[in-house]
């Protein structure tokens, strides 16, 4: 039997996490992602991902201090980043710069090279754009936690607490999801025992086909749209009846209310200072569903992660062609945790194809 | 049901090779890869891979003239290689490199890519050897065609035509061989619609892992310790009677000859000259058949590529860690050919994992 794209076939165990469609639940290690990001910090949520719980007041500290000391971006790998040519994409980049990274144990998966990976992400992001844009690549900070350097490192600022842990809430309920395509890629790469640099550029260039979502950008588009329009019912109405795709409505598991856009809305509902974007998020969200439910009655759709994270990472004025690395570097963390599962209790993945060409007797001569 | 690894799962259909284990038959787009690797030049059978057919003589002239005119290294992935850190392998070369090539359409797939990938790859692995070994970069030769100019690159010789016939044959046989791994995971990447170099990159990555199989250097090592041995025939023995797995014999799908060991097997036999490896790998074949045939009756075990595949890169006086370096060098025809496939009719790989760890009903606090 043909099976496409392996929908429902179930190739391996997992005990990293747990989705649950129908219920609207996003589990990790047995917890809510949704708790797990509203009262934990990225390097919290990390380390209960990649050791299975939430470490204690000392393994924080210790972890934090790894984070830290990771970080910098080797001399070589600049020098790489800058002969990438122009046309590269942001994900490329991160594709043949963390290729070229040096692990300390290349041949063997460790959690400190996962964090090594997961450390250095932001400056390679933070040094290509400063190369594009002409501005000045960031002195190291060492005080900042992981999130709050990585808003140092694209802004240049010492950001806000709030804006901290906006992205904070983002960064964590995006760190994991399961088997997509891109986290299927690691583990396949992985199955011959190839190292972890190797899983996690399957991953990256796996992430950047635009299948793969994920990624806001379709929904900031909707979200100009309805905007700039004279009025935003009829200008939902008329795509609805178009029968256009609403970016950032509708997700292929989740059958209610996609737990991470109702933790990153209730993040965002905590923004007393005026926030255009989410009030436009918010507006555009009610008015959809209104629309839907006038004119499709029955057919539920609810935002997805995508939706409130166009309006957080805009409301963090992070440029779109950001969006998808800015998912890269927190989905980091699944991808290496699911390497370090895969290669625990290693199958390699073999798969079969049939064979629908012709067979000749002979050869041409 | 669990199917870890995806062993017999049908997860597409294919037009570009079968594999008869039982026969021994491998085939390429219809035709035996046995018999076009002992008639046909390497370009001709890549044409016939990437298009379905084999080229006429325009044809024929058309694609060998494009591999010629993409085979020169651009300066910024010199500038790369230059940099990449000593302690990664040829793979992990290979991997960083390509993924900073620049192509013409960087977002669609296309045959002129495919040769772009194909025909940079001798010069990739030529500037990184040229660095290592502080040896002079040879000088570009227009005038060779694809397998010779691979040859010439490694060497900075010109080959014997015999030589250049040897490899081909070798390389014609490794362009190709179903749903590995490696071009598993080339599938997976371009199934959410991403790039030639992304899929490419993760199939590099993917066969750099030991599992992965392919790399003829165990028989290297199985050869070398007989050679050294007072007595081949005990020598063997003994191997086979702790349970050793004697490397190049045996293999996963064939049940008979492995079709590609007997073609390597013939085109060697056509050299007159004296042949140490060769001599040496007849003998132990012959050897290791008689010995199981005793020790193990009934259970068949016959040479696999790999076997003849080492004698072939040795008698080239390859070095041993470009023999899986040379085999990515022809399987790239075989990955691109099937990112191709899966485009044109794609569907998103995305199976399913089973949550076997705990639910708690509370976070922790």
């Amino acid at each position: 039997m043909l099976q496409k794209g392996l929908k429902g076939v179930v190739c391996t165990q997992t005990k990293i996490s747990d989705i649950n469609g129908e219920q609207g639940r996003l589990i990790y290690r047995g917890y809510s992602a949704k708790e797990l990001s509203q009262n934990h910090s990225f390097e919290e949520v990390a380390h209960l991902l990649w050791s299975g719980k939430l470490p204690n007041v000392e393994e924080l500290q210790v972890i934090k201090q790894q984070f830290k000391e990771k970080r910098k971006l080797p001399e070589h790998v600049k020098r790489i980043i800058e002969l990438i040519p122009e046309s590269h994409d942001m994900l490329s980049v991160l594709r043949t710069a963390l290729s070229a990274i040096e692990l300390k144990n290349s041949e063997k998966v460790s959690l400190q090279d996962a964090i090594t990976l997961t450390s250095v992400t932001p400056a390679i992001i933070s040094y290509r754009e400063s190369i594009q844009n002409s501005t000045p690549f960031p002195e190291e900070r060492k005080g900042l936690d992981h999130v709050a350097y990585y808003l140092y490192m694209l802004t240049g600022e010492e950001p806000s607490t709030f804006y901290v842990r906006a992205l904070e809430t983002y960064m964590i309920l995006t760190m994991e999801h399961g088997l997509n395509a891109s986290t299927f890629s690691a583990r396949v790469t992985s199955s011959t025992e190839s190292d972890l640099i190797s899983a996690i550029t399957s991953a990256i260039g796996t992430m950047k086909g635009p299948l793969h979502g994920g990624a806001p950008s379709g929904v900031i588009e909707l979200l100009n749209e309805v905007a700039n329009s004279d009025n935003m019912r009829s200008c939902i109405e008329e795509k609805v009846e178009r029968g256009e795709k609403l970016m950032g409505f509708g997700h292929r598991v989740y059958k209610t209310m996609d737990p991470r856009a109702q933790a990153i809305k209730e993040k965002l509902q905590q923004n007393k200072s005026q926030d255009d974007w989410f009030d436009l998020a918010l507006k555009v969200e009610k008015t959809a569903i209104d629309v839907l439910e006038e004119l499709k009655p029955g057919r539920k759709l609810y935002t997805n992660v995508e939706f409130y994270a166009a309006a957080i990472l805009k409301e963090l004025n992070l440029p779109n062609h950001l969006f998808t690395a800015t998912f890269t570097a927190s989905r980091m963390v699944g991808w290496t945790t699911h390497v370090m599962e895969q290669l625990e209790d290693n199958t390699i993945f073999r798969p079969s194809a049939e064979y629908v060409g012709p067979i000749f007797e002979e050869n041409p001569t």
